[in-house]
């Protein structure tokens, strides 16, 4: 009987666990599509962008309870707590990223209305592509409790602010250069500032690998077997 | 001796609800002093924003270890889990707010160089002073767990809403006028922004309010006495 709740149990863990990358394969997907629409002024592929954002809203609730619930009924402790821990923290920032996606689709329908050269958006197509893979390796390294992947997550947002910053010099340098287009130029900077929020998001996420492999301090609760 | 562990459990969680509100009077002060360094171009309180930022880091990490451990030890159901879980969230919440604020301390350190009018920041100072009070709102219904004040926070974020927009518009006109101080207003819009944040932040600390008096699902464990 105990071995039954036990295994029971174990399911519901590794079922929160593939919900949230269920939530994840969906977050990425909208910041793909949403850099996609805007760098092809895909009007259609914005909207789609906007629409699924209630989904994710959707996700993150029914999530959250499921969490809440396992530490409700089943207690856990140590290593299994920050499991749940982890994952509660970790929808958090996915839904944040979720948010910034959205941003992102609305600064293309902006953007879709004025017919710009696209040149211009290749800096901005580089950071995306990089904060992709940022955000798929730290979805990766949650997964399989990858601390090295996670590192490299975390050294990468440093990168990716450095690109930022650097776009924001030049987009200011054009905007001198050509005043009148100014606002297109400053929803160009505000979907890059999303771009580097969602490096951030990606960060904290393999943040949370490092919390679930080492976890330290709380666990002082006098309980020897809960080192598991 | 049940009853002692139960009045010991209750000043647990009386500690994490206090420690939050103590997080969250340094963080008021954090942005109503990042704000008021960028209007008066005082690089010294900007300064020492940035060097109380670190202090709030540590907060965060603390307080979030006593919940963890407080959900190890005592295993909460029900309300008291409503509170733990609630108080978890609003303390990543009043950590975002102290980066905001860390930002809109770097913006003031930016424009204090340059010696701006300080007409200039009018509308910036209201906006501050909304989200300011929008801020002690929320903090103060989460503290008293009064929802109709909680309610009157989430409203109010669309004004803030309106108002960054307005304040959006306004800039991009100033900025085709005086290409020169281009800079300058991007850099007045990032402080504008962090507040626009701010008041996102604010929004869901009250929303933890309404799931902790209300709280709903979850709850579901079959535990007919979990009713508190």
């Amino acid at each position: 009987m105990n071995k039954h709740i036990s295994e029971q149990y174990d399911i519901e863990l590794s079922q929160i666990k593939e919900l949230l990358m269920e939530m994840g394969g969906l977050v990425e997907q909208q910041v793909t599509q949403a850099c996609a629409s805007l760098i092809a002024h895909d009007t259609q592929l914005a909207e789609q962008v906007q629409d699924t954002e209630t989904r994710l809203n959707q996700f993150e609730v029914e999530l959250d309870d499921q969490c809440v619930s396992i530490i409700a009924r089943r207690q856990p402790t140590a290593g299994d707590l920050r499991i749940v821990v982890s994952v509660m923290k970790a929808i958090t920032d996915l839904e944040r990223i979720g948010d910034e996606a959205d941003r992102i689709a609305k600064m293309a329908l902006s953007l879709a209305r004025t017919e710009l050269p696209s040149d211009r958006y290749a800096d901005f197509r580089t950071m995306s592509e990089k904060v992709s893979r940022m955000l798929t390796r730290a979805l990766d390294a949650f997964a399989r409790l990858d601390i090295e992947s996670a590192l490299r997550v975390i050294q990468a947002d440093e990168e990716i602010d450095t690109s930022y910053n650097a776009f924001v010099r030049h987009s200011i340098g054009a905007m001198r250069d050509k005043p009148d287009e100014i606002e297109n130029s400053i929803n160009v900077i505000w979907a890059a500032r999303a771009l580097e929020r969602i490096g951030d998001h990606a960060k904290n996420i393999s943040e949370y690998v490092i919390y679930q492999v080492k976890g330290l301090d709380v666990r002082h609760s006098g309980n020897p077997d809960i080192d598991d």
